[in-house]
């Protein structure tokens, strides 16, 4: 096994290996990496360096910023990348210790061994297919099993590092003391601690508020966690699809996720070879991965619904989940009774899951079998960890269609599904809408929130209106940050393609940056105690004409210094007290500060002075005035 | 008068014309005119053209969806444009047959005179200058005055005309019944009329709740509306600066804004021959003008805030209202008592106009001239019907800053100028923040509604987050989308440079669609009566595969096609039933289609089927299933 496989080393080839573009390092930042109460957790995060502001008395140091950090080693120069050999396995020692689970003698599923001996397949396959493991019987070993069981998992003191991002070593620092000003927010009953501890991780997984999504099959993965109490997070979607796309562009479009923010990825593939991708983007991904396995059930009966059968899905969630898959889109609440509410709707079924099964259930006229064999698919997703992401098959695909008694009679569906995985401890997450108008939104929180007792939500946009084809990243961004603030854990992107076509690199760029701008929002008026951080960073940095801490600081610093370079280019401009949008004699923040340094190159305090409205103070400003405001 | 100044024409040969980018007509639509009362109330509007529905029964038509129109003459083929005469002057004889306007003997600014006297100017200069007009002595020519006096003018009832957008027609015509469709919204206390009547304007004008920017002196301007109990609307920026940008592309940047849905602009030059540039603009656009007179006060005194008079001011004022601007930004709210309260912030004074003025009070140590000459500057405003749009000079510039007691302290004395503004029957507007977070956003508008006595609401973004450099139309529009549902009356677009660079074409295409994307979602929100009537025929579209209609609908038709076809190129698959996100087999809309299609063309009425669950249809379902699935 220590050889590459030459067959694998030309797919790779094809793939131009990763690119420079998803490799070098954030401008301006290192990765940094912060041991936790043993030295195997060691967590990675940013830390964007800043320039000094410029005083009258001299140049004064601006503290780095740690930022929460997706990336994985891809952006770290010290890493060694090989995708042949996938990314250092960091939870194998974790997961062994544990000693609740066996490696298996052989794959369980008939189709994954198949696969696997086909050797035609060969120039396409990942070389260094690890033997899967698997519960040991009667052993449950979900991360909200050990939850309840009041052990704290070296995932869950992870999540609490990685979460925390140095907010508690930034409060004991006084050089941090100007940027921890923040307004109080309003969450809507969220609870945000002051500080994440390990123990408040598990007891939100315990209680089902939070969920950690990583099978015992992907430690590759850097522990992340999907809570309304913790960040809000966000999911990326690839995948190819019959018409375009390949192995190679989806294995770089998830490095580029990573590299933007992307916090899981679902990969959807609905194309050839859908196995064989999965193993390529999963042990080279440090985020959990997510997929809907009916669709590759799907492509296994030629595209026709009606040939579904249990035993072929559950052939093929087990091939996943010994790939290590770590959450399944599982659509168990499309039920037949609810199928017909669909009929006078303006789209109709517009998820493809709840579409295929929706056919299903019509064409054999019986219960959706992913209801019918739920307890089935709990035990399945136990013995790997794996969670669930309970589909919204009956999502609105319109304005119109928003909040119709289709969609909540699933939802309702959902909750009562929710229960029952809890009863195997299987964490579960719920899918959500979809098109809403902006008064709309709520009413699916806050019935997610009761029908399916707290269990995180995860959802799609919403798209606030439907009359902006090839601008939908906006009218779901909007949607979606407000989603967020009212208490969803996770948003699902949606790039500028939506309704259009297949996302191109550039568009899952702006998809992601477009939702970390709403998870952000979201998490500034939940109140989240870090949050504020890098706003006041920026700002300050803004206000100070450091040109590239404002670049660094911000989602992507490569954008704006574009954006900046495109009028005014030359270094030299990098530190000028203006942009090319108001010129040198405009610039509002120059102005304001031309007074500030002023009174303080006099000994005044600009303040005091202003406060006791003194009339020689006024006088000294006013000599000033001229030559400060030309100095450009 | 008759021939071109050959000088002038080179200023226009410069600008290449207008580039056909802004004066092709959209895609799929045509112009329309709806009369009034009079043949001289003719009220520009566009009609999207759809292609009929395939059923198996044969084609079914579908009507054309009248849209409101910003574009005027533009877009319409049967005009011509002639940059160098301006548009026609619709308005004239309205203004005319009031009778309460003289025709000036000359200029009455020092500066106008002077810059028209020039020489040296007159290859910048538009040729056919008006002379100005002027309400007679004792006479008032707001629009506000008329409103007050029972007097219902053209520009109202073209208003309603345009407003209603032919939904009274559509409600009457069984074509439209299955569009008409749509959610009770929830306006915080808005009064959205069923029906948009005359009467109803000028009950809103006369109360104060909304303006009708029209100068006297900008006769070619197409009456438009800003309230909160109306559409939402949009207000673009462009301009030049001392950095780049020329006065040719100054106008093609209007016509671009009127294109994509700009529905009022402001011209915020601040670099070199501000009055000419201006100038230009006026008399080609369609949409009200608005400006920021200090910004070209401070020119005249070389950008020294210090030495600017009143006197000067005053002549800039009147200089611009002769010119035909219809609103002015005046920051009469910055009292010299609030500078101090902006010394602890993150971002100080982020309004150029506000720390100008901040500045010169500091500097005299004297109340802002615009405060203490506020009546003076009410009574100019009234002889040209100049509308105030007062401005928020201490508006917060960061996240930190945000809904601060400096903020505030201006609010109210905006809120006191209103009233003295409304004695003297001047239409007023309060402009609104800038950088503030979610959950602070609402506060906004309640004390704007509160203070300011229902003036309308006039907001920069919000941004909701300070980090995102490169992308501020998203952080923005997010925060307009929110504040207009609230209650703004129009939102004032912020472009993807923002804080970073003078935004070129592309930029404010972005900027725009974005805005309308908020103001869209604004009214969707609040339930205006035609809001969703676009929303459903855009969704209907695109169930059926109406690829074109689904561009065509949208708000920028041009985007969307671009980037279905970068995949599917072909006009083949304008009529496909998948685009290459899925591909053919998994397209959820074909899936959902092909269930109701064949129950149609077995003679089942699906709803009735499914309801009744009769098991021998599930046959005919399963059946068919196979090859329908598989027809692509």
């Amino acid at each position: 096994m220590s050889t590459p496989n030459t067959a694998t080393e030309s797919v790779v080839d094809a793939t131009r290996q990763l690119s420079e573009d998803v490799t070098r390092p954030l401008p301006g930042s290192r990765k940094i990496w912060v041991t936790g109460s043993r030295p195997d957790i060691r967590v990675g995060m940013r830390e964007v360096e800043q320039s000094p502001t410029q005083t009258s008395s001299g140049l004064q140091a601006n503290p780095p910023l740690p930022v929460y950090d997706t990336s994985g080693p891809y952006t770290d120069p010290e890493a060694e990348i090989d995708l042949t050999r996938g990314l250092h396995a960091l939870r194998d020692g974790w997961i062994l210790e544990r000693d609740d689970t066996e490696e298996l003698a052989d794959l369980t599923s008939e189709y994954g061994r198949a696969r696997r001996d086909d050797p035609e397949l060969a120039s396409l396959r990942f070389a260094h297919i690890r033997t899967p493991r698997r519960a040991r019987a009667g052993r449950n070993v979900s991360q909200m099993h050990y939850a309840r069981q009041g052990i704290v998992t070296p995932e869950m003191e992870y999540i609490a590092i990685r979460e925390d991002a140095r907010l508690a070593e930034m409060r004991a620092d006084p050089r941090y003391a100007d940027i921890l000003k923040r307004h109080p927010g309003h969450g809507f009953g969220a609870n945000l601690p002051e500080e994440v501890t390990p123990e408040f991780v598990r007891d939100e997984v315990a209680a089902g508020r939070a969920i950690i999504p990583a099978n015992i099959n992907h430690p590759e993965l850097e522990p992340m966690i999907i809570g309304r109490n913790f960040r809000t997070k966000v999911n990326t979607n690839i995948g190819n699809s019959a018409v375009t796309s390949s192995v190679a562009e989806e294995v770089e479009k998830m490095a580029w996720s990573a590299r933007w923010g992307g916090d899981t990825l679902m990969d959807l593939s609905t194309g050839k070879n859908i196995h064989e991708t999965r193993e390529w983007i999963l042990r080279n991904a440090p985020m959990p991965i997510g997929t809907v396995p009916i669709y590759q059930a799907l492509e296994k009966v030629d595209g026709k619904p009606e040939d579904l059968t249990w035993e072929l899905f559950r052939d093929t969630l087990i091939e996943q989940a010994e790939q290590g898959v770590d959450y399944f889109t599982i659509h168990a609440g499309v039920l037949l009774r609810y199928v017909p509410m669909t009929a006078e709707r303006v789209t109709g079924i517009v998820s493809r899951g709840g579409s295929i099964l929706a056919k299903w259930c019509l064409a054999h006229h019986q219960e959706n079998f992913l209801y019918t064999h739920f307890r089935e698919i709990c035990e399945i997703m136990a013995a790997y960890d794996v969670s669930f992401s309970l589909g919204d098959g009956l999502r609105p695909g319109s304005i119109a269609d928003a909040n119709d008694p289709a969609q909540f009679a699933e939802l309702q569906t959902l909750g009562e599904l929710t229960k029952i995985a809890w009863e195997y401890d299987v964490q579960t997450m719920i899918e959500g809408p979809g098109h809403v108008p902006l008064h709309m939104v709520k009413e699916n929180v806050d019935k997610e929130l009761a029908d399916c007792f707290e269990a995180p939500f995860y959802t799609l946009g919403p798209l606030v209106t439907d009359i902006a084809p090839g601008y939908d990243h906006i009218t779901s961004g909007i949607g979606a940050a407000n989603i967020g603030w009212y208490g969803t854990a996770m948003l699902c992107y949606v790039t500028p393609k939506e309704h259009l076509g297949l996302p191109d690199k550039q568009d899952v760029r702006d998809g992601i940056i477009t939702y970390k701008i709403s998870a952000h929002a979201s998490d500034l008026a939940k109140g989240h105690p870090g949050a504020q951080l890098r706003d006041n960073a920026l700002s300050k940095s803004r206000f100070e004409f450091r040109w590239e801490d404002q670049f660094n600081l911000g989602l992507d610093p490569e954008k704006a210094r574009e954006f900046h370079d495109a009028t005014l280019p030359k270094e030299g401009h990098k530190v000028a007290h203006f942009c090319s949008m108001c010129g040198p004699n405009f610039c509002s923040m120059k102005i304001t500060q031309d007074v500030r340094e002023y009174a303080e190159a006099q000994g005044i305090d600009a303040n005091e002075a202003l406060k006791q409205g003194m009339e020689e103070k006024a006088v000294e400003f006013r000599e000033m005035g001229a030559e400060i405001y030309r100095e450009q």
